[in-house]
């Protein structure tokens, strides 16, 4: 059985695989802050899941955990995960002294890919086309930032130097806003929980909930700000699929919590383009997009496989 | 021995590269027009190499050929290679039928990919920081058009419906110039031959450089026109690393031949982006950014090699 923690900034999910792949138990709780707190709660997580499971901790095949921030997933360091508390945490090695296991450790959003890329190889649950697998996909995460990660034929694209998937910081308007990373008209500054709201300000629990609730109901400048975030999450699609060429992009984060209303409006801008681009048309990417399903633990889920997939990963 | 042939637009070229990966025997000739010339050529081209190296076309360990258009590297079959006027032509069928020995078939700018990745993991004569050696590569080729071939661990990557590296026609300018593709703004439109075609009209049988000589010697135009250019190259390798974090960016292309001036323009907007952008600066862009040796046959080099990498790409 494989063990897989999604710890979040908020709440850390766990989730553990059999050897046939399927989901067994579940835990959710809160994280804790700062350093310790974040070694503890992995603690907890552990300890947890070994009595739902009746293991001891050393029995679980692996254990992988997915955590926002640069991770070195050679050495399970984890650096600048600013809404942890956590600046420099060697989360692998602290496990493994306390748990004696190998603990890999890996970018939450890579994760959360991989753990995509397993749902839809094993349940195939949403409209891709002829029903086949997509077994190249990009998961494109849509949370307070914008990032992605790439898996081609089970492996993860984990890049060189820590920044493979950042497209977030990739301009597409030279007089777009500027962007916290210095430059300006980055896709983040459109297509992201931040650029809602920079263009959405609102006391609601969900504000892109509401902008998208306030665009149905007729509001024009609603409909104006949504058509901006859409268009932004679109352009996303574009350029992974122009650079990567996957199967499939899959939509997750916290704005995936948007749903069928989320799909449906980047698929209608996709369309658009391929009526003013034959070349667009001829690449079908409507059809690649989709939006992964409400409560998918797809970090946890990818946690637990981090250790399953060769890496795919440059030697510098 | 392995025998690689690169058949462009003009002119086509065969290396043969023997079991230690060094260069033997190149010809060079004509390319014909249309489909029967195109195969003609590619005979030709085979009969000279085996002359040259005293064995029969049997002997080759292998044959690759690259060349423009979408190419089904599986079947061997060429769609829309417009510059050579054919559209539908199986090639690798035609070859094998006439040579008896399997030929394959790539893209002539993913072959290109393969060969640069070759040459720098062989030789590294470039200035690669710290003297290590590329392992994951991004080609830019500032052809006609932009097109990029990605390289990981001497893996060519394909994407699943032959649009992967097709980064020239992603948009990154809403207001940009239109596009022969229909969109309005892409990376072609800037960073191109077509490009320089449309910015700097000239009869010279070298716009690009007669460009960068007058921008050299003053003239505001010419200096305004090549930042414009130069730009787009830079926000062209800026994607390729955001998006799958490669080592190395190579340009080659026929506005390789640029050399130094490319090189250093591009470096220059690349660090002056860096000065604005501390995120950007973490990433060293600057000295990731190579252009290829003049003369280096890469195409076809990496044609040869072809059936070597593990083929990185999705069943579908």
């Amino acid at each position: 059985m494989r063990l897989g923690i999604d710890i979040g900034g908020t709440k850390t999910a766990a989730v553990a695989i059999g050897a046939d792949g399927e989901l067994t138990d579940q835990v959710r709780m809160p994280t804790g802050f700062g350093a310790e707190e974040v070694v503890a709660t992995a603690l907890r997580t552990v300890e947890r899941m070994s009595e739902l499971s009746g293991v001891g901790a050393a029995s679980f095949t692996s254990i992988g955990i997915g955590i926002p921030g640069a991770v070195d997933s050679a050495t399970g360091r984890v650096e600048h995960a600013v809404n942890l508390g956590l600046d420099g945490l060697d989360l692998g090695r602290r496990l493994y002294d306390r748990l004696g296991v190998d603990v890999r450790v890996e970018n939450d959003v890579k994760a959360a890919a991989l753990g995509a890329h397993h749902l839809l190889g094993r349940s195939d649950p949403v409209d891709l086309p002829g029903g086949r697998r997509a077994d190249s996909m990009a998961y494109l995460n849509l949370g307070t930032g914008l990032a992605a990660g790439v898996v081609f034929d089970g492996r993860l694209l984990r890049g060189g130097h820590g920044v493979a998937g950042e497209i977030g910081h990739i301009p597409i308007d030279p007089v777009g806003v500027l962007c916290g990373c210095g430059q300006r008209g980055c896709l983040e500054t459109v297509a992201s929980g931040l650029a809602i709201a920079r263009t959405w300000p609102s006391n609601s629990e969900h504000p892109a909930r509401e902008l998208f609730d306030a665009a149905e109901a007729g509001d024009a400048r609603a409909i104006a700000v949504r058509e901006d975030f859409l268009t932004g999450v679109a352009a996303a699609v574009r350029l992974l699929v122009l650079t990567v060429d996957v199967d499939a992009v899959v939509i997750g984060g916290g704005l995936a919590a948007l749903g069928g209303p989320l799909l449906a409006g980047t698929r209608r801008i996709l369309n658009r383009w391929a009526v003013e681009s034959a070349f667009l048309a001829s690449i079908d990417l409507a059809t690649r997009v989709q939006v992964i399903p409400p409560g998918f633990p797809a970090a946890a889920v990818g946690a637990a496989l981090v250790g399953e997939d060769p890496w795919l990963k440059s030697s510098s």
